[in-house]
């Protein structure tokens, strides 16, 4: 390797790697054999052993003996004992994260909801907040979030597109205590499907919870449903 | 109240709740109306009011206006993020665990398997137990247990119907002091399906599991389905 030049097996690695991102070669596809890639980027068979290895280690794909190398994405690990935004997941995960807001306003009644034995509440009117995030291309959650107008009072007008998490800390000053969540084994049903662009029958994680900014600090409570075909949680207890 | 006399409305709802708990009474079926404990008990409709408000206060039904109490079982909350026994989560849930062994034997392969990212491994011989769990006459989970025989020599001489967080402490004097787990919300299959006598399409919680018992010390491994309409599972990050 000179100066900054990057080796000619990372270049195309990389290559076949943003083409899984995207899409264009998706889960269960077999990807480019090593004399394919011998033909197309007319490059070695050392170069090109060493360019499926490199696909391989990065997790992207599996090579299957005498039938080839095939696009295998890794589900997505969240870790539920951290307190951990979508946007900083994403990027633990390697993949690009972005938002859609589908509705955001402020609504005169409060939300209450009972997670792990305990009824939280937030009293109205409070900020609520509809979005659908990706990963690249690829829907992965769809939340619905309800906030604080006390605590957050003009976040209507902030940048929604982000983590929050970095609005209530960046924004507000406001630093995360706790959070409780609750987790419950779906299928995702009409009305969300269409959103996470899912076939039926697809399973989905739901997510209740509620955050705190301090002891008894209710900051925001969220409904989620995350593609359970895209996540596993991560839990530890001691 | 007479000394240790259980006041009328106290028996009647116990036994309406005993009912629903032995599933005589099922999910979504109508309890009792007040007209119809009286006729049946031959009580006042002060006391078969008082009948329905101590059923639906403890949880086991719920009132809709104008047609009538129904069932109406909460689902189980299981802590993810507290080293917790099924045995001893039933009892927090007020239900009568069963458990009915499906397999037990010594396997000559070892297990292995990545959790949260690290790839933990029991090498073989290794104990391996099925187990179905009810609660009362519900089937609840499937597990597969892998068990170390290193730490559990005779284990397949031990009680195997109950707790083997209580067999682990009681018998080896061991003392648990993590688990990893990972939750994926799937949907459960056929030759599971049967077991746990769900229809086609039910959600469920599938957990992959490792059990320490000191650092780097792995006692167990386990591979579980939780039925996905019985469960919340809870998480707590701070």
């Amino acid at each position: 390797m000179q100066g900054h030049k990057i080796p000619k097996y990372l270049k195309i690695s990389q290559e076949i790697i943003s083409q899984i991102r995207k899409g264009e070669l998706s889960e269960g596809m077999r990807i480019p054999s090593e004399n394919e890639i011998i033909e197309q980027f007319g490059v070695s068979n050392t170069t090109a052993r060493k360019v499926l290895q490199e696909v391989e280690l990065s997790g992207w794909a599996t090579r299957v003996k005498g039938k080839g190398t095939f696009v295998h994405r890794e589900k997505v690990v969240r870790s539920a004992t951290r307190i951990l935004s979508f946007t900083r997941n994403m990027a633990q995960a390697g993949l690009h994260p972005f938002t859609k807001v589908l509705f955001r306003g402020i609504v005169k009644e409060g939300y209450s909801e009972m997670i792990n034995g305990r009824t939280h509440t937030l009293p109205g009117p409070i900020f609520k907040l509809h979005r659908l995030r990706f990963a690249d291309r690829t829907p992965m959650m769809l939340e619905v979030r309800y906030i604080s107008l006390r605590f957050c009072p003009d976040i209507m007008d902030k940048d929604l597109e982000g983590s929050l998490y970095g609005v209530y800390e960046k924004e507000y000053g406001l630093s995360l205590s706790e959070v409780d969540q609750m987790l419950s084994a779906i299928i995702i049903e009409a009305g969300v499907k269409e959103f996470l662009d899912v076939p039926d029958n697809t399973p989905g994680m739901l997510v209740d919870g509620v955050t705190f900014c301090g002891k008894n600090k209710v900051l925001e409570m969220e409904r989620s449903i995350y593609r359970g075909d895209k996540y596993r949680f991560a839990v530890r207890a001691r």
